[in-house]
């Protein structure tokens, strides 16, 4: 390592080159990288993470210069976006992925994607070639400006650097983080073009600009019409989907749900329902009772965080004729079934409600009771999906940041693991996409810097085999659950299972691909649980720190049946 | 499989709903997608590459129930659209990748830069979310229109399916491939939205519209300005970069040359090298000695193809004086210095250079005796990088397909290998980018039907490991000769390998993973030579059939100076 000279405070006009030491024509990308840089960190930057190349040579070791500031080497720029979504997921300040020119930028297009529907920060930098290395045959020259398009929330195109453009440069960079941590929270990019020569002729170089200062963003609403309709609700339901920020949400909503005496159901990645109680969990079950369906339907429906997970739920809410009243995270529209009577921008706070419902309490308590009802049914011991998804969260240690795939993992957890420790649970439900799940799994261990836990099928961790060196080449300690049912298992609940011959060659896919292989690959330490009571024991030793890959193998074909039938003998049970 | 009914000559006027048998509105997603994929193999498409989904089953099922196209099932998105450009090179036709909704098209953006700068057609069909989901929060729902904004050469957004629409889409479909196939060749992008139900109703199902036939772009010069140069060099140079057509450039090329008495430079990935033994090879040896380079500087010089791979020649091009003129295929700008006097549309014609050049034997002599001195001398039998290469090229029987990585692989090829058989050479040198060289190499494998080769470092290997799952699904031939120096040793020869003590954290990039992981997760058979002869044996042996990774280890530390001496070795034989 080198020394890099301490950030020193700084005040009064904006900074100028004769300003910085050492100040030379011959290092000007130096300074332009080092100042950039340094506005990110002035706006709460602390990650980076940096697939290697050559026209990024400026960024990356400008980002290695700070003290303040941990890289993360990354080969693949696909995981590095991703890698880096986990560590802003989990840190709740931007962090930021730098590739070189061409098409390295190209990779990161799935997570900014995902960042974006998601409402996570993350900012993108793509270095790239100067203006007369443009549209003429140039190597690995692509017309990267607005290269993410309508994806990101803002972009910058910078001008190569120059002396005249270093203020600029710093209240530009300001303000682009400024807008990924702003509502509606996202990505944003800025496209950094170098001439060569592209490595330094100095020593470290750190620059801290003055921070450009914004005035936050905030959300109000005029609550009057949702609070008279809390006020005269006979039936009303709290109901939580997918949300992740650590602010407090699970406490502030089971309260709100008490004092107005309004049932919380609580979705598995809403964290309201790991370490509360309280929280109704087995919706899907209770409402494939149909006497109960039709029974407990509400008339009044305060709905916080994304989508249901979970498709009988949401056509029940969408058809139960309730009055709907959506909070949305900073106001961005989340309304997909055109349902709601509000979007109410939201962060917890105790304005909601005022007054204390009467007569609700048997509204509650039916539900409460219920819940039991169904949880007190002994499901066996089987080594089948929904058994696994439950016993892998009932062996989560309180705290553990536990990450959920798309596909079938967030539905059995959803359905089948109600009870466990408080936990911080994560997924990527802004798309739902199956793609760099073990990256941002990843990434989340880095930025929590505690022992991560994922569920994943076995084609989610496939297709980001290159994330798994991640965590080889930084120690980072996962505990990777892989229900391996040698293919998409999610395609066989939908119809196209018995409608065509090519079933197995276009969704089955199963590919045959030993796990043990890619466990060696990345260096993990191979577990295959025989019983269910095994896995919760691995799962927790497991936990205790490093790499692991626990596979547990389950049947594609049976898996539906297992569903329904486990599903028919619970919603039997409700009272 | 089903009995898909085969495609029937057609004629008159255009399809309309009731001519379809079984036309119902239950199935008119089925009817849609099978006209669209009527409408591409009227196109010429014969490969669809389809990455598992849902949203996409009506589209793959129309792909499946085709008996004219082979359909291969990829579950990552990424490695499915770069094995789909491999397709596309190695055929020569437009070769289809689909996709489900959400991030899962975004993973096709690397390829598509690819292609689009490469010059490769390629279709790309992302299936979506009718309108009506969209923008108010609906899973695995992003804006897809122009998703690939100015990186495709036409994008339509396809409404949902509907009656009044199917002899649009037809013509619309069909004028897509055209546009693909068209100069400038690229990719085009179709979005189309489905709405549920999803899966058939009916039986296999193939509808084929009739062909909307599109006039042929014509490219036409004005020869006589350069035809006049030719007549009036005294030292004319023919210069032939990468080109990957198979349309018989190489021995046009070297008629040309002998006619005019002009040598041909001719690079690795020109496809005018291996099997002419009057292609001049070894020039940035050549080079590197300063009396020749002085002394045989040309007045008159024809370029073919795209840049240059290595830097010493194009600098050395770009400083001679000479009048320069670029011969670009379908006449897309290539020229990013800025050195040619003209840019000329090209295909392989007689009409260039018409009359016989005087007095150039002895020039054109001089470089041949030159290049004969350089391969007169041994090299040694080190197992070092340049001999790694000039070996695997020198073991490729007759015809081979090989595929040469971007990074070291391609240019120390380029530089060392000069003799060789005739070969099918392919590269990515549209973007230059080392991702999905596996993916793109294994689409050529499948494209041309033959044993492929592929020469590649670690870096890039490990950044595609998800492709070689393709491999083992599909059971390819492909021999991988990786150079594995533990990292990316191309940056050992930049300026930043002496300039920062993070060289190592963030260009280095050890992994440390032992290959033979990597080749047990896809079933490979791994092969470790342990000379260079052994190499070459091995080589010739994988080419028979099956999958096989040749792991070859080298010492990135070490490398710069190999490769200096060598050069200086070869040099000091320029007479």
């Amino acid at each position: 390592m080198s020394e890099p000279r301490p950030p020193e405070p700084r005040s009064g006009p904006p900074v100028t080159p004769s300003e910085v030491e050492g100040a030379s024509a011959e290092h000007l990308n130096q300074r332009w990288a080092a100042t950039l840089v340094g506005a990110l960190v002035g706006g709460g930057v602390r990650h980076a993470v940096i697939a290697p190349g050559s026209r990024s040579t400026p960024l990356a070791l400008a980002f290695a210069d700070r003290p303040d500031v941990k890289c993360w080497s990354v080969i693949d720029e696909r995981s590095a976006a991703f890698f880096a979504l986990g560590l802003s997921k989990s840190t709740g300040t931007p962090a930021v992925v730098v590739c070189t020119s061409g098409t390295a930028g190209a990779h990161f297009l799935p997570a900014v994607m995902e960042a974006g529907e998601g409402g996570t920060p993350l900012v993108v930098l793509t270095a790239d070639r100067p203006w007369e290395l443009h549209g003429f045959g140039a190597p690995q020259t692509i017309a990267q400006v607005g290269m993410f398009g309508r994806y990101v929330r803002a972009a910058e195109a910078l001008p190569t650097p120059d002396e005249e453009g270093l203020t600029h440069l710093a209240a530009v960079t300001s303000r682009l983080v400024h807008l990924a941590k702003s509502a509606p929270r996202g990505p944003v990019h800025l496209n950094v073009p170098f001439r060569e020569p592209l490595a330094p002729v100095g020593g470290a170089l750190v620059i801290d600009p003055p921070v450009t200062t914004f005035a936050p963003v905030t959300v109000t609403a005029d609550l009057s019409v949702v609070n008279a309709a809390i006020a005269s609700a006979k039936r009303g339901l709290i109901v939580c989907g997918p949300r992740e920020r650590n602010d407090g949400f699970g406490e502030w909503v089971h309260a709100l749900g008490a004092r107005l005496g309004f049932p919380v159901i609580a979705e598995a990645a809403s964290n309201a329902r790991y370490g509360f109680p309280e929280a109704i969990g087995v919706v899907d079950t209770l409402l494939r009772n149909q006497r109960f369906a039709e029974a407990m339907k509400p008339d009044v429906v305060l709905r916080f965080g994304g989508g249901l997970t979970a498709k009988g739920p949401q056509a029940w809410l969408d058809a139960c004729g309730a009055r709907i009243f959506q909070f949305t995270d900073e106001g961005s529209p989340f309304d997909p079934n055109h349902r709601a009577e509000q979007l109410i921008p939201f962060s917890p706070s105790p304005r909601l409600g005022e007054g204390r419902g009467e007569g609700r309490a048997s509204w509650r308590a039916t539900w409460a009771t219920a819940q039991d009802a169904v949880l007190a049914i002994d499901p066996g011991n089987e080594l089948i999906e929904p058994l696994v998804a439950r016993h892998f969260i009932a062996a989560l240690p309180q705290g553990t940041p536990v990450f959920l795939s798309s596909s079938m993992p967030i539905r059995d957890v959803d359905a089948f693991a109600i009870r466990g420790q408080p936990l911080r649970v994560f997924t990527n439900r802004g798309v739902n996409g199956i793609d760099g799940i073990t990256s941002t799994a990843l990434g989340v261990a880095a930025g929590t810097g505690r022992p991560t836990a994922l569920l994943i099928g076995d084609v989610a961790l496939l297709h980001d085999l290159s994330g798994l060196l991640i965590a080889r080449r930084h120690a980072l300690s996962l505990t990777m659950v892989v229900v391996n049912n040698d293919g998409g298992g999610i395609f066989h609940f939908l119809p196209i299972a018995t409608r065509t011959p090519h079933f197995e060659q276009l969704f089955g896919t199963p590919h045959g691909v030993d796990l043990a292989h890619a466990a060696s690959l990345a260096n993990a330490t191979l577990h295959r649980p025989g019983d269910l009571a095994e896995l919760g024991r691995t799962v927790a030793s497991c936990l205790e720190g490093g790499l692991h890959l626990i596979e547990v193998r389950t049947s594609r074909i049976q898996n539906v049946d297992v569903h329904r039938a486990l599903f028919a003998k619970l919603a039997e049970a409700v009272p």
